[in-house]
């Protein structure tokens, strides 16, 4: 399953060293404002290279809009999103053709498919999210004509939670050719309540897909999240009064559905799988090897998971979106728009 | 969205307190031998009144089998199955009419529907996973025919670890009218590798939707997770020799597709939001009220939460085994069972 | 696949001879009121034994709405509808075990399943139809509101056009152990324009895959269907003036959209399979048998094929008009109701 | 919805005058030959102007694999198929910048989406087959493999069955400035028994959307279709001995699954819209207007359909192969292939 979303539907595709990477939307709806500087922009913000300690590869990601808009704004039928691989060195991982990298994804998919490309991890590769940030800045161009913006900020790499510390604990994992993981917060301001279905559709269980879904991430958070399983109900039950919450532990979603209340997301970003660090592995005829993954990467990739954090709530949330839109002239008022509840 | 999955697929409906709740399973392949008898059990399993401290109300759960089941065998067509509200007291729930409980999803159906069945929740309330825990009586049969088990265990409960603890924090909180909050641990044993599917459709992506769909969980972890973000990559990757994985840091999953090893997931359960101790809120018209919500909840949900997250664990690797038949016949070797690592 | 539609979801289930058949909506507005009564309704118009001829079955069917309504409306939950079979005779189908009836799913099934419930058909029996019909009577409620109704009627009947000559036919067959097909025209009146996707989601594309979803029906056409292929563009092309089209030979549909005009459908009836007379056919142990079918069969099913027509096409209505409410919020003027044009 | 599939899913974007056309396909097996050449060849066959009387258009169109074939086989990932327009000429839309053509998806796309590319029908185009057409020559290679092959024959145009008629009914049309409509034929032979699912999901069921998916089809019908209206049961059943089937009026599929018999549809096709005859229509503004539709057209697009309706067969049957392999290693003797009947 290559697509996300049931209403705003994205399907990406593209290898890390093939010709193209890219993605086709269907859903968006009709008249909205997009251009390619416009994606471009998001583009520039997940590139490598714009944080210290990032990987070299020079990803001069110019994105082509090939279908779905005419004269600046979107037709309502499918746009796709094309983005050239100009840097690709496929050569590079010629000497990785037949090993499997600790903590990669070469073994499972030889397991699974019973090959595979192995240029750059091919679809398993983190610039497959090059795809998912064009994507979404379509879907973020919806969200903001209806008051709704994403940010996210690093709060912890490898424990340390100041910016100096954490520029210290990158800089020593790049020394010693190892890496280092952290965590992203994510949130969602101006996101009106009422949006997310109950059971298994439910608003969060979406949001813990889509971070999931993304290479890295390893655990995600709503809210107060793990440190909720050691409150009692009187410390995290958010209370209302007549203005609205009287706090946000829930992070804005209740039984599945927005209450109005910024939506605050938390994941877990494991260290850089690649290190030059030499470790234990096997080929692919099962014979034991050593391995020391040199070449352009991070030694820690948590200032990039940023954007595509966003990424993944801005299509969470056009999806949920236009789902409430399907039965808005049925709820009673659901003429005036839904209300949003006071944030704190 | 009231269906879980793409190939084995569970559509449950039914309120608290409303007449029945059930489930079709759509998908599910012939032949597979089931009884009422054997999905009666598993929803012992989950059944209140089991555990100290657990809610009061007695569910005396019976499934009864409408269709799909033939001669004690599936026959390939929809599964439909039924089990009344017995010890539903809707009366218990006249004061709540037009009152919004804090951390129920009172005043979101309500923002969502412009409507709402205030029964004991109605469909948010945690008696819907009645339905889930008898669908996935019935993919536990299908995955223990090919060698596939699930477990889980409790491991905190408000900050304590050990049994005692747990019990003591559990009977305090209740001594309080107050409610605590704790950690599960669910584990799939015997999986083989390739199951899952890169990009959106990963094996940990729909792990985590799964068990955010859980009423009560606020945050999911896959391996070492939130933990994961404070190590280096040199201690996180699972090194391999001739036999397998060395260790398994990844809990099972990388790339989103399954390593052979033992799946280990981790889910944070908030505490009970019901709780007899006084909270402020508001009322359908606005009104500032103070609420007092007694009658028969579980001071800790965590004992219950195990069962249903075996059930959602088992929904997801029946989906995600059945995709997997479909592109075996194709991959080279595919005839052979899908090999299973060796686990640590 | 078990369930039908994107936004009104029905997921039906249930056999012939086996406890209940039933179906669960998913995606049903809130506030939409219904009641078993109305139900129970819809069900009386496809029970055999209301038209002469028709099969001696006697389906006393009662509904029973077992979630998703709360006092007399939707509440937009999941709506479960159960029908309990009351006159199921499996013994009936004993000799039936082994033998596969010409003109019937029984060697499919078997070939698919490598198993079957062989009491009446099982699931592949005309009377999975209830659900579908009781289903539909939702949908229909939904329509209403917006001022869509939807009819039918028989055209044709083993050739003969008048009532007179399609009673003759049918009672002929009978006379002769035999049994004849015939023609059902479907329409709808009162949709707006606007309602169906482009490209492979295009309504007539829908209505032709509910419509051949019906056991007995083996062609599918829309507005003028077959005759266009022996026409000219100037005789087929609805031309316009400023009140609307002047014709409607495309059927209310054109690139995949409806027009606003009244949406056209005929289907191809093929004669009942169950015949008295003999026939040729082989058992599951592939031995040369042959066959004779009694039983209480309808020698014509051309009458009761049209509620369950009906009942699908509002199935596909009710799905595209919730479709097109999701980007109504986005197109200009898409405040107002969508225009209906003239009809003709 | 832009997608067609639930297994191989095809994905498809562009308009007829925007840059470029294409399709993604998700779900294809790893380890299929596929090369742009083939792809090509496919395209080759239903470019214009390669029948006489068709448009003038000159489509050169190539192929160009963006991802999920490496070293010459597919590898299980999504394959992204991309064709550049390069003989569009949107300044020849100008002046139908505001009206709309009668017998169109001009105005319905203009109140679907309250604005349209109007660049030679963009989405609604008959060019937007190319796109299907290369993801079909995708699927075609997983089907023959397996032994499954398609062809398709006009049957009738315009009334006239003769090689000679047929030319004769065009040749007139077009000197008349008119158009014609007629009857394409299309089978697969080879195909196992058991493809389809009961209910919703029937092999005929799916087959109809895909064939009235196609722009000018207005009438599908399988095997003996509308004229099995016209028979009796004892001549529509088809009898078996102990080698097969002993006709095959069904068409290859009974209960919506395959027989294992030759898969035979029809396909009703209209006239062609565009006409250079004079025809009453009004604008964008509502105002009464007269059009006269000239350009690169075809006076009949019946021989262009065969090669679309073969893709779109295709696709159905790709599908229904993957969807089977499914449960196929729960069914009785489901490791060998399954059975193919005889075909008459």
């Amino acid at each position: 399953m290559n697509t996300f979303g049931r209403n705003f539907r994205v399907t990406t595709f593209g290898e890390s060293h093939g010709p193209a990477l890219g993605a086709v939307i269907d859903g968006c709806p009709p008249g909205v404002e997009i251009s390619e500087e416009d994606i471009d922009r998001a583009l520039e913000r997940r590139r490598p290279g714009v944080h210290p300690f990032s990987s070299q590869r020079r990803e001069e990601d110019r994105v082509e809009i090939l279908s779905g808009v005419y004269m600046g704004r979107t037709t309502g039928t499918p746009i796709c999103l094309l983005v050239r691989n100009t840097d690709a060195r496929p050569s590079d991982y010629g000497a990785l053709a037949d090993v499997f990298r600790p903590g990669h994804a070469d073994y499972t998919y030889q397991e699974k498919y019973g090959t595979r490309d192995f240029r750059g991890g091919g679809r398993s590769s983190g610039r497959e999210t090059v795809a998912r940030v064009a994507a979404a800045a379509v879907a973020q161009k919806v969200l903001s004509g209806k008051g709704i913006s994403i940010g996210s900020r690093i709060i912890e790499v490898h424990g340390a939670t100041s910016p100096e510390g954490m520029e210290r604990e990158i800089a020593e994992a790049a020394r010693l050719g190892d890496s280092v993981g952290g965590v992203v917060e994510v949130t969602a301001t101006g996101c009106p309540a009422g949006l997310g279905d109950p059971v298994f559709g439910k608003l969060d269980a979406l949001v813990a897909m889509a971070m999931m879904s993304i290479g890295a991430v390893k655990g995600v958070e709503i809210g107060d999240g793990f440190a909720a399983a050691r409150m009692r109900g009187s410390e995290h039950n958010d209370q209302m009064d007549g203005r609205g919450f009287l706090s946000n532990h829930a992070g804005g979603i209740l039984g599945g559905i927005s209450t109005g209340a910024e939506i605050v997301v938390r994941v877990a970003v494991k260290p850089t799988p690649s290190i030059s660090r030499e470790q234990r592995t096997v080929d692919t005829a099962g014979k034991e090897r050593t391995i020391s993954v040199t070449g352009r990467h991070d030694a820690c990739i948590v200032p990039r998971i940023g954007p595509v954090a966003e990424a993944m709530l801005a299509l969470v949330l056009v999806d949920a979106l236009l789902g409430q839109e399907m039965i808005r002239s049925w709820t009673p008022g659901g003429g005036k728009p839904i209300s949003t509840g006071r944030e704190t």
